[in-house]
């Protein structure tokens, strides 16, 4: 008689899942597996691009894109829930030869600010957000205020200060920029403004209450490190009694963080919070040489943290994790 | 022993109703009650002003205005259904000075307009938008080719002719300025175009299975009107074993009829479409007034149909149709 797998434990962990973007998505989509209904989602509000920037410069509200990206991850997996996911990520498009008011938003970021605006509480409105949408755990800002980042781009190994590029030094203002800057250089000395803007009371509740916190993957500056420049938030992932776990990115090398290895992508983190330990951290084998390793391995050690390598990719799509494998990933991490 | 109420007749009726609006929209909400899932809402695309106008124009798609408002009166009588109803008509206000590019959408509209974009089809983006936010019963458009209005105004008694408003007898060519035009004096000739186009064929269907086919109220030439202007359409109500109700309005001067009087309101349906035979007129004994109830009764009878007088307003607001006085009226009407 054949035996049953052991179960993957659902609903067994309180998990907060800190991020923004395509990286918390993923985490997102692999933890709702395992976590359900004690999934919380802590998300960056410093994007100023595109459909949110937009948003949140007519409408003075909190840039909803990361949000939204978050609540599709969440909705349920039903012809229904998987419908509301693809409505909420659609973006409009005019007929050609026409720019219309609408283009490039996206049909979710307007039903979040359509729910602030009649409810007037970011947290609230995205608690509404999730309940009309059948979505699981929730979505909570990192802050509800608006926040913005600045970094200053330092010139990589070989490249001159005297390039254009670098712009005199002059500060990057912008996350957008910051984005997009690590193709020219190292980016140093970021900041979110305001410095000392309060964290989301919720938040700091679920992460002092959570069994795991998890951080990355994602764009390193701007999806993962924003939590760690709150110092609310960074004193409660300090002070937590959750175990904290680092998932890697399958590319290291984005425009963010060209020329950076995995175990630099580490000592960013340790870098701007020196007090944070880390428990666990998920690499897939393939996106750490062989030769890299052994560096990797101390600076994991130097947060406190053990590495545990995991198959996380998609079949055939090296650069995008499986959910249902980051899923086994996490199951096996939390229950070691 | 005191005795219970005999019971509203519940889904008991296959039901569809015509029209656009908020008139459609009270409609709806009655019927809701006393015929829920059998219950279609077919509805005027011939919007071109404000936000519909807007999304006509941009996104070349049916005017989604009063499809959105059919399906908020539809979402469910629950917490979350009225929340779905809030937010599909909730309009986006950009701060205080500031024009942004959302002022004035209704959310819903682009709810709708983002199903189009994802499946292709008018008829089968409704059915899923019905679907997504819980409606009862369904939304059809008169048409799936989206429709203009034309007409001309004449001096109404006591008017000259050569008054600047109008416009030396130019035609008319938006529903937005028909729907103003009546204040100035008497529409005439008030056509649909393209005058052939097709008409929404699952709407055919649904008026060919009715039990009860109810038009009206609402603006008489924009919303009420139009459906007799569509050839298909007009030939099926002709057609079609259902019985029909009209539903007359509260209050007979608006914008579009100034000076018309309830009976007025019935000719011009028997003007348009002669060969129409409707059954019952829901009226409100105040809206027709003692001296003009034998002509009102007359100009019913041409339409081979018996006025039924129910009070239908809300209490303390004589201009608004109470949803469950007119579901009374509804269920009465039907079952006598």
């Amino acid at each position: 008689m054949s035996q049953l797998p052991p179960p993957l434990h659902r609903g067994t962990f309180r998990v907060s899942a800190l991020g923004g973007g395509h990286g918390l998505s993923a985490t997102l989509s692999a933890l709702r597996v395992i976590a359900a209904e004690h999934l919380t989602a802590i998300v960056t509000v410093a994007d100023d691009g595109g459909s949110s920037g937009r948003l949140r410069q007519d409408m003075d509200v909190l840039p909803p894109g990361d949000l939204r990206m978050a609540l599709a991850a969440l909705c349920d997996d039903t012809d229904w829930g998987r419908t509301w996911a693809q409505v909420m990520q659609h973006r409009f498009r005019s007929r050609e030869g026409v720019t219309g008011s609408l283009d490039d938003h996206a049909m979710g970021n307007l039903l979040i600010v359509a729910l602030w605006e009649l409810i007037g509480d970011s947290v609230e409105g995205l608690r509404w957000a999730g309940t009309l949408l059948g979505a699981r755990g929730q979505v909570l800002p990192m802050s509800r205020q608006p926040l913005t980042m600045s970094g200053t781009v330092e010139p990589a190994e070989g490249q001159s200060a005297s390039d254009p590029a670098f712009n005199n030094g002059e500060r990057l203002s912008s996350q957008v920029a910051l984005a997009h800057a690590g193709s020219m250089g190292r980016l140093r000395d970021v900041q979110l403004h305001p410095q000392e803007a309060a964290a989301c009371a919720e938040a700091l509740t679920a992460i002092e209450l959570s069994d795991w916190v998890v951080l990355g993957p994602g764009s390193w500056y701007t999806s993962v490190l924003p939590h760690l420049l709150l110092p609310e938030l960074r004193d409660a992932l300090y002070e937590t009694e959750a175990r904290r776990c680092i998932v890697m990115n399958l590319t290291p090398h984005t425009d963010e963080t060209a020329g950076m290895s995995p175990a630099d992508h580490l000592r960013v983190l340790h870098q701007y919070a020196p007090d944070l330990r880390i428990h666990r951290i998920i690499a897939d084998p393939a996106s750490v040489p062989d030769e890299e390793r052994a560096e990797f391995a101390e600076a994991a050690e130097a947060l406190g943290a053990r590495v545990c390598y995991h198959d996380v990719a998609k079949a055939g799509q090296p650069e995008i994790h499986d959910p249902l494998r980051l899923a086994i990933a996490f199951s096996e991490v939390f229950t070691d």
